[in-house]
């Protein structure tokens, strides 16, 4: 049986996720990847077979979306439900910034009879993985006081600086693309900013993408016109990674130049670091002009890039001329979404059922983090699940 | 046993329905409509003996309300419960017409993990009916392609063109309130226009009404001041069902002559077609200052016509003084939800119980269109959820 | 086994409340209150021990929060989920006062399939308790007349005169501090006004302490400024209840002085009762003016009270310098969630992980009213489901 072998491959990785929050990948061990990415594969292939991975009774997750969100939204609902808990929904007023007395008491508040709490913060740099790490410190108090019978588990559903759950959902898709994790070795991924006539997009995509691939023994290309760098940090933490996994890490400013010869291309927009630096101070001492003048001077000047639009004749230049396009999606397509956009409307086209199926790993993932979280022994349960062969749809 | 003998007329009818959408009762056969009454009975009267009808261990049924509702949101939280799902809303901007890639994506984003779309679309005419057509191409590709594991399936929660949940629960109450549907045969059913002081109320209650009514050998009278017409196709496919099916359709413009000798009435306001068809053209062109004016327009021509009020004279020249009174609910009562309406109040209230009974059958119908879509032989499901015999609640 | 003596315990009372609405506290008997502790106090035993105590299969619990609510929300949502119910919003708009037909009508058309209602309707003196009264009343007309399969239960999440939810959840905290009922006799518990820098706080919470303690034989004292008065009648039955029961009731115009010698104490702001009357008539009345200025009067004539802050030097006061500090939360806390408020910082800190317990019972009181309105032997039914012994996460 083939959910067979898959909790055989699960369980040749030692997970150390047990009872852990799930904020940044490169807080993981490379089991404890390799353990979200089995336990998806085998909660996706058991819903395949309708057999039920329901573990819970009761329960809520929690979600917290301090930013809009559709895709990672139902993602979310749908890990939950599929492990057998009801989402409730927090509703703060949208991305105001939060600290002390106020989040450590809701923290609590949302989480007498709660089993996981996800949160989406990604609007100021600087503070949505701080607020995440604020929850789980008061998590950690309540439950050691005994006001919350367990301690809920955290999953970051996008921060400032990085993104777990699309990344890993990215990563999935790679591996089921090129057939393995060991063929990614030596692979080129080129992670390219692209125009968009928007201003003020998080930079946790590119971030969390150049982070995890990273450790793959893959080549990274991150290219960037010159100001619109990432989270130096995090940059250079790629860059090591690359090297000790055996690939490598080059920046470039061509977007052109970078795609020659790539097996993987992933084109998106991002604001730059130290605009979003800017931001966040003058939102948090409230500077109205400065914001408005600051939009204004990021929209004019990311006009001055509008060739960093991923089109055929880019798309010709990597290997093949048939590189995976990769997108988190909704991508600003020229002509369809957007007068000019990030990528060409016919290149779009050809890879658009790839980048569907490359969203439709995130409910998995988020799940597997779920399962991952509560059970010590992910492996064990799960063959626990497929013994028990629960439909999912009664048949 | 009731449900017994309920489950034997259920399998006389052979179902069409399986894998199937249902967004107008027009491309349904009358088999399928059959059997979307009898599988609603079946589980009205499982509820009545707690008996679960769950058939979903975990799953998700999305909603896409993008026109506000009560009690059809309800009906439909109750339905997906019912059956063991749960509902995930799309809250997309509201009223907004979209097509093309934003809903083609997604329609795939949101149905990774969902089994049902239930969707209301009735502001735009020429709109509600195309974007649901839209979703459900996406999810045909999306299914095809291998990036859903299940097609959903969708359930148009009112459109521009019909409301079936509506129009179906109105016909199981014909039918519980007359002893069958053969009992329907002769009677005449006057679905007319009505007062209201409000502007752009839905075509498609009046026009789910008459294209169903039509199917079962009743009289059909519609009736409305001149210029308040309906989507001419769907009034001559009713003219042309009626004579089909035995019975008779008549046109009239005065409420009072229309009531004459009525077995039912289902007095409600509805905006006349072609203001409704300028007014999307307008809300296409952004034409602010000429919807503002049509509003008054409208609303001035609506004054002429406040006798069109559904009251104790009228009443007393329909069958034996006591057609039965009809309405979808929230109608405009006189004296009472506004101060000159779609009827009096005092012919109201001697109704009033009956058109909640009439609304209690809509989350029974919209299980019923979900069962129906996802079990190929519903009569045999149903006999195995009774013999299964679980308990809704414990006891 | 712990749950069996629980059982045992509840098994002496007598409850009336089985198809019983829960609107007051002061509307139920002592034994009633009792089996809602008790059943309480089983749930979460059984939750610790994760045993399921899911009852229904499928059904709804309809929240309708008129005002906003966080905590409570979470509870209500965590007691339906924990019994098998999901929960569906009733989206009204905000802060109306809605009567009549509308009400009556919207009670049955969300409750075909529902079980509870919880509504939260604080804004209005004079409305809250009226409206539920309503929506109950359009339920037993709705069960009678045979719309309704069942009687869904209606619970108070706070009204104008009480907030059982939450003076139950309190008397809960008590019980366990304390050790038992018994223990609090001769205790002196103090509801004090506090100085908020915040206008039109409802008085639900003080008039709903009083009115539940006042039945325990503790020494109830309510100190507030001249002119902060609650309802009347609830202060003179909060006062016969005392001196009933054994205890005593007295009025105080000095926090400092009502401090003296308390076991517990519950620093909390409100607004004048004839201020709260006068701004339900000009919110009736639309008085857009009177309101602006009757906030302005309000927030003045409060901040000449600014020294009604619990602090250290009335803590000293306190029995053993250490009365049990109490807070329905969240607390406005000085120099934290505001420049000056109820209650000193450290001293908060001090008390701060008790009232997050205090907040803790609320969900699992939630659950026993919704349990006990359900089932006509509470303890049997628990004792059905300590032998089912299902898991609630597996293991």
């Amino acid at each position: 049986m083939k959910t067979h072998h898959l909790i055989e491959a699960l369980s040749r990785f030692q997970s150390s996720l047990y009872q852990k929050d799930f904020l940044l990948t490169w807080e993981k061990s490379h089991d404890d990847l390799m353990v979200i990415l089995e336990v998806a594969a085998i909660l996706k292939a058991m819903r395949e077979k309708n057999i039920s991975p329901k573990v819970f009774d009761s329960g809520l997750a929690v979600s917290n979306f301090r930013d809009n969100s559709t895709r990672t939204r139902f993602s979310f609902a749908s890990a939950a439900n599929m492990l057998g808990l009801a989402v409730q929904d927090l509703d703060e007023e949208k991305s105001q910034i939060s600290h002390g007395e106020t989040v450590r008491e809701t923290a609590s508040m949302i989480s007498f009879l709660s089993d996981f709490i996800g949160i989406r913060d990604d609007m100021y740099l600087g503070e949505g993985n701080k607020y995440m790490c604020e929850v789980a410190a008061a998590l950690d108090e309540g439950f050691a006081e005994g006001v919350l019978p367990v301690r809920p588990g955290v999953i970051n559903l996008q921060c400032d600086m990085d993104h777990p759950t699309q990344s890993m959902a990215d990563l999935m898709h790679l591996k089921q693309q090129f057939g393995s994790l060991e063929a990614l070795r030596g692979k080129k991924i080129v992670m390219s900013w692209a125009y968009s006539p928007s201003y003020g997009k998080p930079l946790s995509v590119p971030q969390g993408i150049i982070a995890l691939m990273s450790r793959f023994g893959m080549h990274i290309e991150l290219a960037y016109p010159e100001g619109y760098g990432l989270i130096p940090d995090i940059t250079e933490l790629s860059e090591k990674q690359a090297q000790k996994s055996g690939g490598s890490f080059t920046i470039s400013h061509s977007m052109a130049d970078a795609m020659k010869d790539a097996d993987i291309v992933y084109p998106k927009s991002w604001a730059p670091y130290h605009i979003m630096e800017q931001r966040t101070q003058m939102l948090m001492n409230g500077d109205k002009a400065g914001l408005k003048e600051l939009e204004q001077q990021c929209l004019s000047n990311n006009a001055r890039f509008k060739d960093w639009e991923y089109n055929a004749a880019k798309m010709k230049l990597t290997k093949n001329q048939d590189a995976l396009y990769m997108h988190c999606l909704p991508a600003d397509i020229s002509g369809v979404s957007c007068k000019e956009g990030e990528v060409n409307a016919d290149v779009f086209e050809r890879y658009r059922i790839r980048t569907y199926m490359e969203a439709g790993y995130k409910p998995y993932i988020i799940a597997a983090m779920m399962f991952a979280q509560r059970f010590e022994n992910p492996a064990g349960m799960l063959n626990q699940l497929i013994e028990r062969n629960r439909n999912r749809v009664i048949c």
